[in-house]
């Protein structure tokens, strides 16, 4: 197995009849998918979603793949295949778009609704495409056949990507559910036709790599919520992901059968399950659903309350009922299901949901003691299935974190991949496809972008540095005026600090020490402004390292008059 | 069931004969675990930790239980009694002796010298009383009978607290191996004996009061480390908790079995596992340790490191192997251990470290995917035999977050405890035991006190919003130097900015408007320096929030000269 060395350099040029597949996202991380694949010239990009960002990157909304390595290329971009239809593989299309807006956009049915409902918040009116399962059809010298897969989204796709070089297929998101609720299997008889027409190269979701065994299916939930919602003597709320339209149907069934109606809360929730009830993907019986305005007017043992937030988002509306900050008022009696996974890096949020909702007295069901979700994608035992149907000539895994990829490298070594045709790579990795081999051949730039507020890029790792200090640690500024003739300070100097967690009377203790270095410093007469900084830098700062052991942000601002 | 509601008041005066308990900590949290008991105007206080901070305590070094109700009563503290060694239990100790030196400390001869071994850093001689299980000792009013319990540090011991007002038994931490590695049980026939003699109020551990079931035995991790340090080819590399005596001797003899080396690193691991061979408690064969600085040149395949970082720590040694800032370099065919719980609010840490050295090629082993840990407390099937035994008049579940309190509530009343003798308290609920029969009588101040760099107390919440503001959106500082005599700008508006996020030069555009609006306040001819905060702050966030949609800190500077 070779993995990517830092010293990855620029690829060289792509042979002739050779197709280069570079990953922009996804691979060494779970979310902002998307891969570029190229041939002779033109580009197919697969998926092009966000990832959310972790503590490590505060007060950012987004982080989007970076299009640098496309940017002077848009021209050349063919299609935009969106497998499915979650955020971390449709969410940064609108940013792509805003870039050239008539790149086609190719989809499933609901993938295109969702992606859509998106799009006008961003006043974008997309290219579309719609293909579905069973579909072949060609963008520029890509040749793309469709394929129906299980997820925990309807209508979810896997592309085979034939050109000259070969034939690639890259599965998506998916999971082997056998007995869906909506019959809709993973095309496993496709998979194999494909492994025996020969695959040359199978990118395959890793994100359950680590885990052994099989998924559960979808199907069992479906009595635990009926259970939990048949047993309730007050309200039941029930946190789901907006997206996830089979969760959501099955909490409408056992409402609908246990006499409630039912509520839904949350924009993203309303939109998207607006899009699949019109789309015919969610049945709602007529009646059923109440304004969430007037549910608070109902009386509990008659209401299901259907919202998001299952994440601990501080602003759902989930947390707020947990904080007492919400028109709804949990209360004794109450149960609260967490019908959906926990996302790593959202566990502390979550208890802090639990527990707030706990201590007012409601009973919180969720993964950790009932048996509420299953996850969407498949399982060690179920990767290995595909691996031994497709029997790829190469294989490269995708979707995951390095634990994951390493895992699922290991999956494909067991079903007889050799190890020298596993390719483990990063985003931004080069892996070209020549004469029926995969191997890594440089690197280009594909770090994070950040959106934070209404810009994209603007926020750089030096500005996340300086939060991160400013976080910790507070900052101390010290403001003064000098005279720009003269040299001398006419006023401060004087100290402003925030979050610095000292006492502002303990400054006096400091300033003096900063006039006398300032003494000092001016005795040559020199005005210099960069040395000023300097000094009172380096005074303020030992001062409250050796008083306190901090080491806040010290500004020093030079004011001349 | 009772439990606290906001709008408890200070609590009566204690009757005479009645005993008050009052959390400072522990209750409602996992962590700094604190109980004082009254009686007859002489206190007992039982254990006295810190709880580690979160991502919303930022720069935060240590949370203490708050003193403040017991500050002007320090000289009525007739003894601290420490259950066991661990630092959410020990490790506030030194900031309460600080404010009284000779406040005796009683607890096990482990529990003591560990406590020795942290106070010497602090400079504080403690008043030392030693005892062990099955001795009985009054402390003032307070009789004392200590008992066995196992828990994942050995030593560890349950009080029982005799006074007029009735039997509390304060079980600690604990857990019920029935096969501990060194014979100490948890004393089951002690609790019963005082069940019989009747427990008027039983205080027992809640950390595990959700898990159903069982415990496994600490003994069955031993195959498993022999196995992963047997099949080894490379090094390997063991991370624990630094109190973990019990898992580090596996480690120690799996290193003996197979002829390797052992090289502890760590500050705390190194003082620790001194203590604990010093005391008998560890078991070393000779020659089998070797310094941490010459393990390097050793042959991989003998060796095995033993280190702390288990929690994903960014400082400690096993971060900085996962990143390459290490001289020990993690490879290709070596093996780390996780030998820990993952205590929640890490998660995310320590799946960097996991990728990190999976990255490498490391075979990382962790609890996820081996029996590489079992908890130190009980869970929910050992706890009901705990209630049963004792059959307590009243139960108060301790040491938990909300969600553990209810459910070890739960138990006690599926074991016969009747609802209105169950009390679920918060820190600073007060307790009063009167005749038989324990009641929240009112509340007393317990918020955190943060300990950061040298400082106690002075991070305020105050600043932490600060700090959480900073750390989010970053600041903007507008400094303008006014003339106090005409009240006119004669110099600035100059914007300095960090963690902003925003381009310098996008300044430009808001200048000429924070000069107009200060030219429109300056019109009347009156110098209100208050009042050019308040324009400055409005102009700049209105542009920022309009511009960007974002919320920096935005801090006008005004100097007159």
């Amino acid at each position: 197995m070779s993995h990517p060395h830092p010293e990855l350099g620029p690829p060289p040029p792509l042979p002739e009849g050779a197709l280069r597949i570079v990953a922009l996202g996804g691979l060494g991380e779970i979310g902002r998918n998307m891969a570029v694949f190229e041939f002779d010239g033109r580009l197919l990009v697969v998926d092009c979603g966000v990832l959310f960002p972790e503590a490590e990157q505060p007060g950012i909304d987004l982080i989007l793949p970076d299009f640098d390595y496309i940017r002077d290329r848009l021209d050349d971009i063919e299609a935009v295949i969106l497998t499915h239809g979650h955020e971390d593989h449709i969410g940064a299309v609108p940013y792509l778009l805003r870039e050239r807006r008539n790149i086609p956009v190719v989809g499933s049915k609901l993938t295109l609704a969702l992606l859509e409902a998106k799009l006008t918040e961003h006043r974008i009116q997309p290219v579309k495409v719609e293909v579905a399962e069973e579909q072949r059809r060609a963008f520029g010298p890509f040749d793309c056949e469709f394929l129906a897969v299980n997820h925990s989204i309807p209508d979810a796709l896997a592309v085979a990507v034939r050109t000259p070089a070969g034939i690639v297929l890259h599965t998506g998101d998916f999971r082997m559910d056998q007995l869906p609720s909506d019959g809709r299997l993973t095309d496993l008889g496709g998979f194999a036709r494909l492994g025996r027409e020969g695959v040359d190269l199978l990118m395959s979701d890793s994100t359950n790599a680590e885990v052994p065994g099989f998924v559960t299916s979808e199907r069992e939930i479906g009595p635990v919520i009926d259970e939990v919602v048949r047993t309730s003597s007050k309200r039941v709320i029930v946190a789901s992901f907006a997206s996830h339209i089979h969760r959501v149907q099955q909490v409408i069934d056992a409402a609908e059968r246990h006499g409630r109606k039912v509520a839904l809360i949350g924009r993203s929730m309303v939109r998207n399950m607006g899009v699949a009830r019109d789309l015919g993907y969610l049945r709602i019986p007529p009646g059923l659903i109440v304004d969430s305005k007037e549910i608070e007017g109902w009386p509990p043992d008659e209401v299901v309350l259907i919202c998001t937030g299952s994440q601990g988002e501080p602003m759902a509306a989930l947390s707020r009922m947990a904080n007492r900050d919400h028109p709804i008022r949990v209360a004794e009696g109450d149960t609260v299901l967490l019908a959906s996974s926990l996302v790593p890096g959202n566990e502390t949020a979550v208890t802090r949901v639990i527990n707030g909702l706990t201590r007012w007295g409601a009973r919180v069901v969720h993964k950790g003691n009932a048996k509420v979700h299953v996850s969407g994608h498949a399982a060690a035992g179920e990767l290995l299935y595909v691996l031994n149907l497709t029997r790829p000539s190469n294989f490269m895994p995708v979707h995951g974190e390095w634990r994951h990829l390493r895992a699922h490298a290991k999956l494909a070594a067991l079903t007889g991949v050799p190890d020298d045709h596993i390719v483990i790579a990063e985003d931004g990795v080069v892996v070209d496809l020549v004469d029926g081999r995969a191997r890594i051949t440089g690197a280009v730039q594909a770090g994070y972008v950040y959106v934070d507020g209404t810009s994209v890029g603007d926020v750089t790792e030096f500005a996340l540095k300086d939060r991160r200090i400013l976080g910790e640690e507070g900052f101390i500024s010290v403001v003064i005026v000098v005279d720009s003739n003269t040299g001398k300070v006419t006023a401060g100097p004087e100290i402003h600090a925030r979050g610095s967690g000292i006492d502002p009377d303990r400054f006096d203790e400091v300033l003096p020490q900063v006039e006398k270095a300032l003494q000092e410093n001016a005795a040559d007469g020199v005005v210099d402004i960069q040395q000023i900084r300097r000094v009172v830098r380096r005074t303020v700062g030992s001062w409250v390292s050796n008083t306190y052991r901090r080491r806040p942000m010290i500004i020093p601002v030079v004011v001349e008059v």
